[in-house]
């Protein structure tokens, strides 16, 4: 099973691809960023961020989406600007036919480290340790985008094992 | 000449198509609501607002969008919702070739009456006449996509003439 996490922004959207092996681990396919252009127009940087993600999307064929979840942004043109990213994101997926699934920063934290006022270095640690990365994944919103999907698998494992 | 003006928002976005003849006057094609239910997941109910709204801009072929900018939400996570909206409509524009104008509240209220501290009604009354119709145009945001694209066009038209 494969997972898109996915951290959003308009300059820059973090995408992370991780698949949980038969056995139970955890892999990761690929990861990075998708940037736009801050000369270019609001609607093309949204279209240029919606082909690019879809591009992703067709190539790894992930089974669902995870998409972080931000209420608290103090500056409301940035929660503006996040949206717009988020809402072309959420219909990359849609139009993929994928289920999306929206995890605020506090449930990723808990997911990947444990607790919920972990700080950024130590995400970075566990998305690494957990992911058996030999390196930090790079840059920050590539490391967060993949531990939304690790926070993802994390929530389905327990889903899962409540079921049985 | 047709514009689409467009009010955004992931309940309910209102829109409007204005054509300004070879004379000069505006006429209404069409305007109204593009509604999506609240108990549809978000990127569904994005996915529905994107294709209604590629759908009648295949139908009209408009220009120019223009769409109303909001930087003051009191509520971000309103903001984040509206932004959502935003983004899909942008990026139905961008894939239909169409520019896209952003215009704040202020920008609009001084374009449709003449002065920014204009009342809702006071717009609506505006619009009614700018557009030559018998009944105040309804509901609430498709008035104001109204005045959105009536907005785009009395600036289109200011442009025009400076370059005269």
């Amino acid at each position: 099973m494969i997972i898109l996490g996915i951290d959003p922004g308009t300059a820059t959207t973090g995408y992370g691809f991780v698949r949980e092996t038969d056995r139970g681990s955890l892999q990761v396919i690929d990861y990075g960023v998708i940037e736009t252009p801050a000369k270019m127009p609001m609607e093309k940087r949204l279209q240029s961020l919606f082909h690019q993600l879809t591009d992703l999307i067709l190539l790894y064929q992930p089974e669902f989406g995870a998409v972080e979840k931000l209420f608290f942004h103090k500056n409301v043109t940035t929660a503006m600007s996040v949206g717009q990213a988020r809402g072309v994101i959420m219909l990359a997926l849609a139009e993929a036919g994928i289920e999306v699934a929206e995890y605020t920063p506090l449930e990723i934290k808990q997911a990947v480290t444990g607790y919920g006022s972990a700080e950024k270095k130590q995400i970075q640690h566990m998305v690494q340790a957990l992911l058996g990365l030999e390196e930090f994944p790079k840059p920050d919103d590539a490391a967060d985008a993949l531990a939304v999907a690790i926070c993802f698998l994390h929530r389905y494992r327990i889903d899962r094992l409540s079921k049985l």
